[in-house]
């Protein structure tokens, strides 16, 4: 199974504490080998770091776990190849443009008979399932709402409705965002944590390292961590039901 | 006035030499300094690396000179804003997939009522008259190619014309590609230059920097860079003619 991670924040916030968490998951205390990839989200621009290659020894990695890219949301995939070779274009997050806004998507787990479904704009130009699901995702909004939803709890709706039919076909454990939310669909696994003021400190499980996040924030921030799995010992996070929807925006959960 | 670089090869080649000269245009040698990026492709697969910053002081513009990247199908793009501001969603190259291709676009010059040409189905990010004139050729293609031509000089052919309809809206120095192929459309200054076998020693320009390319390829590597301005003093660039196509496929021209 492949690691998610996503991050949506009310300020621009670096994510490299989470990072490096969960890039100790992929090869060194996991086995998610097969490459990874990131999305940042800063405004309406997208920015994505894709590799490959396994994300405990990638340059690219240790790149971004070094130089602070601060973003109120983010998207990041650690794979262990199920379905479709390692290659670049197999790599998650895929990103496609709806509505003049950046769509990334990340999704762990395995969904059979995707591929027959049939798909009208959006084309996968790798071999993944995962793909598949998200232009048939983006297929039905783009049907459903030529233009936008004027209220966005009708698009959130929608966005869990597809989700939950997607899952029909197995695992669907999901990561969206458009820029303005962040979607999280629990089909197995994923746990989520908000982190606000009167902030304390965190321990990584992975690997062994402690952030002090009082002295990384001010009293405004609010920062929502979602993740395949917990990934600090001493915090409270909230474990995800089965067939779940949540939607963040500006750091906190609006929809669930 | 924007800086371009492409290259096109028949195996996967370093960019880095052409790289490096560029970049010293952002901020040091040359007046770009209002962001810059870059499309590297791997067989279907494409990544971007994005930077609003000038690229002379770039950190990830530096991991770009340190770190091999081959490629066979690359696009460069230092800009300095004359049009739309200084953010992510507006540096270039553009990204959007058409056919199960990813294509991308950047473009230096500036097109006069771009924006009131009409767009169906792909929607600018962000506020650039070149990301406008990325949407409204991709939907022409679309529209005429519902599915990608047999003939591949059908298309060629058709991406010149719609590039020529652009081009008289003002300045419209385009590179393009669909990974397959790479298209430069020369509406004010572009040339190119193709390496073979026998390769000797080049030159840059705008840095110290001199490559004996014969130590780093064998006889049967072909490679195509093509630039705004030539990026080599020892080397014979073709210089464009105005309002031309040239389309290069594994390093070499196939339609001008």
């Amino acid at each position: 199974m492949c690691e998610l991670l996503g991050m949506s924040a009310n300020v621009p916030t670096d994510i490299r504490f989470s990072f490096s968490g969960l890039m100790q998951r992929g090869g060194r205390t996991g086995p998610h080998r097969d490459g990874w990839g990131i999305a940042f989200y800063d405004g309406k621009g997208c920015r994505t770091f894709l590799d490959p290659q396994a994300s405990a020894e990638s340059e690219i990695a240790s790149l971004v776990r070094r130089y602070s890219i601060k973003s109120c949301s983010v998207i990041c995939h650690i794979r262990q190849a199920t379905h479709g070779r390692v290659c670049l274009e197999n790599t998650h997050p895929f990103v496609r443009e709806l509505w003049g806004r950046h769509w990334s998507f990340a999704h762990n787990g395995r969904l059979k008979g995707i591929k027959r479904w049939p798909l009208e704009f959006y084309k996968p130009i790798g071999t993944t399932d995962s793909e598949h699901a998200f232009c048939w995702i983006l297929d039905q909004l783009r049907a459903r709402f030529p233009t936008p939803p004027k209220r966005t709890r009708a698009l959130w709706h929608a966005v869990g409705e597809l989700a939950e039919r997607v899952n029909g076909l197995g695992i669907f454990n999901l990561l969206l965002s458009d820029s303005r939310c962040l979607y999280g669909y629990c089909s197995t696994e994923l746990a989520w944590l908000t982190r606000k003021a009167p902030f304390g400190k965190a321990s990584l499980i992975d690997t062994d390292l402690t952030v002090d996040f009082s002295k990384e924030t001010t009293s405004k921030d609010i920062v929502t961590v979602i993740a395949t799995r917990p990934l600090t010992r001493n915090e409270e996070w909230t474990v995800m039901k089965r067939d779940s929807l949540v939607v963040f925006r500006k750091g906190e959960p609006v929809f669930a």
